[in-house]
C-alpha cells in the first residue's frame, strides 16, 4: 500500500533535553529537517552554563526555574536531572505529537546516500495503524510497494492506532557499557529499510534516544523516575527509558495501540568511555532480570481505560512485587511514577 | 556478534517439489548454491509429462509410484498433490536440515548487487539461536556487526535453537489473489537486510515458497492437509502452509523454539492469473477468520515434549473446536494432520 497521511506542523513538538551547553553544530545538522517545527529544548538542570543556541529556530526554553516552578525543587531533582530533563518537555508540550531526540545525534543517511529525515518517517509511522494482533512477514503493509502477505486476516488489516514510533542508530548503536566495553570499536553500519510492529505482548528495550509518540493517546506513560544508583550522563549509564518502555509496552497491549520499531535512523556520534562505565557496577544489567518477568505477569485492570489509569495500577503492581527491597530502584521508581501522574494531571488539563 | 557456525553438506537435504516438468532453466539458474548438496524431487503427482532436469545434480527422484508404495494411493492424493508434494521429501529424507523453495524462484541480488546464497543463509539462521522471549531492536544479534541492545536481560542471550526459517521474495511477493488482483501492477522491490525472531506468543502468516528447517527439531510439525475446495495450482489459491504454519509456531512456543524471518530472499517469476483465481470464491480470507483466534487460544499440555505429540494434540483441539462444521477443511485438515503424523511415525525411525 501506499498511504497518504497528513499531519500539520502545528500538532508537533520537537523535544530536545540540552546535556551540552552548545548546540550550535547539533543545530545547525538538524536545521533542514527541525525549523519547520516548534522546538522546546529542556536544559540538565544540572548543566551550569547558558545554553549557545543558534539563530533561525521557533524555540522555547526551559530551564531549572521552570521545573522549580512547575513540580517544585524536590520533585525536580528526582525527575528531571540529565538525559530525564526532557520528560518535562513531554509535560508542558501542548501538542498531539511529540518528537525527541538526543543531542548527540545528527541526520542518517539512508542506504542510497539520502539525508534521512527522521521527523517525517516518525510522523509517518504514527499517522498510520499499526498491527500488533498478527505478524506481517513483509513488515509495515502500510508502506510503499508493501502489503499484506497471503495468509493476513481481513479482518485485522484495519489495525490499531500507532502511539510510539522508536527510531534507530546508525554508527555508536544503543549498546549497554558491558557490550560496549568488549567491543570498542564496534559500530552499526547496517541500514535495516524497514519499520514493523512489535507484536502484542512482546516485550522489546526501548531507547529514549530517537522517538516520537501520539501525547494524546500516551500521556504521561513515557516517564522519568528510574535512576541507577551510580547513574551518569551518559546513555549506557542509564535505564529510564527502558523500564519506561516495558510500563509503555504493557499500557499499549492493554489499551489495543501499537508500538512500533525501526525506521527512521539517526547517526550517533562518539560520547564518553564504556570501560570508565563499567568500573560502576553495572547495576542496569541485574535490574532487568526481575524487571522482564515482572513486566510479562502484568495484567491490567478492565477499569484502567486511560495511560495515567495503567501507570497508576502499574505503580501499584511494582510495590507490591518488591515490597520486600525497601530502598530498590523498583521502589523508587514506582514513587516516581506516581508523582509524575500527579504532576501530569496538574499540569495538563485534558488528563483529568 | 558475529557468530562462526558450521553445518556439513551431507547434514542438509534441499526439497523441490515440481510442479511443472521442465526444470531445466529452475535448475540452472540454483547450480552453484545446489550443487554442493543432495537434492529431493518429488514430482507432483496430478503432472503427467516427464521430468526434464539438467545434468549435474545429485538428485533423487520421487513420483507417484513412491508416495503409492508409501503412503497408499488414497493418503496420496490426499496429502501430496499440487504444492504438498514437496512434504513428501520432508517425510523421506533423513538429514537434519531441509530447505525447500518453490520452482518458479530463482536467486535473488541483494542491495549491492549480489547474488544471494539462499541456502547458507537458511543454514546460518537456523545454526545460530533465536531470540523469541524479548525482541531485539537492532534484530537477529548473532549476524555480522549486529548485538544485544542495552535493557536486553543477559539471562535471555543464549537464546533458544531456532527450529525455522521462513525467507521472503522479490518482485512477485507472496499476496493473496484478492490483493493481486486488485494490485497487477505491485512488485515487491524493498530488499531489507535483517532476520528476526518472531517474538513467543505472535502468530505470523508462513509461506512454504522459501524456507529452512531444523527435522530433527520439527519432524513433521510441516504437514500438508489443509486443502481449499478449490484449491488451484497457484500460491494464492493454496493456504496449506498457512495453517500448517500457524501450528508450526504453536508448537515452536511450546517447546521453546525459534522461527526466525527475513533473509534471505528468493526472486519470484511471474505464474497465473489472480483475477481467474477470484471467480474461484476465495475461502482463504474466511478460513483465517476463524483459524487465528482459535491458533491463539491453544495451550499444549506439558506431556506434549516432541513435536508429534504437539501436533495429534493440536488435531484434536481442531476437531473439537470446529465440530459443528462437519465437512470443513478444518476437520479435514485435523484428519491429515493425524494420518500424517502416523505415516511419519511409520516411516521416520526415530520418531518413535
Amino acid at each position: 500500500m501506499a498511504t497518504q497521511f497528513s499531519i500539520k506542523d502545528d500538532d508537533v513538538d520537537i523535544v530536545i533535553g540540552a546535556l551540552q551547553s552548545d548546540l550550535t553544530s547539533f543545530m545547525n545538522a538538524w536545521k533542514p529537517i527541525f525549523s519547520r517545527f516548534h522546538l522546546i529544548i529542556v536544559k540538565d538542570p544540572e548543566l551550569k552554563e547558558d545554553l549557545k543556541i543558534p539563530d533561525g529556530f521557533d524555540v522555547k526554553i526551559y530551564t531549572k526555574a521552570d521545573m522549580d516552578k512547575t513540580a517544585g525543587a524536590s520533585l525536580t531533582s528526582q525527575l528531571f536531572s540529565g538525559y530525564s530533563c526532557r520528560y518535562f518537555g513531554y509535560l508542558v508540550s501542548s501538542k498531539k505529537y511529540v518528537i525527541s531526540i538526543d543531542d548527540d545525534c545528527i541526520p542518517a543517511k539512508d542506504d542510497k546516500g539520502f539525508q534521512v529525515d527522521a521527523v517525517a518517517q516518525h510522523l509517518f509511522n504514527l499517522a498510520v495503524p499499526a498491527t500488533p494482533l498478527f505478524f506481517n512477514t513483509l513488515y509495515d503493509p502500510f508502506c510503499k510497494g508493501a502489503d499484506f502477505v497471503r495468509g493476513y486476516p481481513f479482518s485485522m488489516r484495519e489495525g490499531v492506532p500507532c502511539a510510539l514510533s522508536c527510531g534507530l542508530w546508525l554508527n555508536l548503536a544503543d549498546l549497554d557499557a558491558p557490550t560496549q566495553a568488549l567491543k570498542p570499536e564496534q559500530r552499526n553500519t547496517r541500514y535495516v529499510d524497514a519499520v514493523l510492529t512489535v507484536p502484542a505482548k512482546a516485550l522489546m528495550p526501548l531507547s529514549g534516544i530517537n522517538i516520537g509518540f501520539n501525547r494524546e493517546l500516551l500521556g504521561p506513560a513515557l516517564f522519568p523516575g528510574l535512576k541507577l544508583t551510580k547513574e551518569g550522563k551518559l546513555r549506557w549509564e542509564t535505564m529510564e527509558d527502558v523500564f519506561s518502555g516495558m510500563c509503555v509496552k504493557v499500557v499499549c497491549d492493554h489499551l489495543k495501540f501499537g508500538v512500533k520499531t525501526g525506521l527512521p535512523y539517526v547517526w550517533r556520534e562518539e560520547r564518553g568511555d564504556a570501560v570508565q562505565s563499567l568500573k560502576k557496577d553495572w547495576e542496569g544489567m541485574k535490574l532487568m532480570e526481575d524487571a522482564v518477568p515482572f513486566f510479562e505477569s502484568i495484567k491490567l485492570p478492565a477499569e484502567a481505560v486511560k495511560a495515567e489509569d495503567c501507570l497508576l495500577e502499574i505503580a501499584k503492581l511494582v510495590k507490591e512485587r518488591f515490597a520486600a527491597e525497601k530502598n530498590s530502584v523498583f521502589i523508587q521508581a514506582a514513587d516516581a511514577m506516581t508523582e509524575w501522574v500527579n504532576l501530569w494531571k496538574k499540569v495538563v488539563p485534558a488528563s483529568n
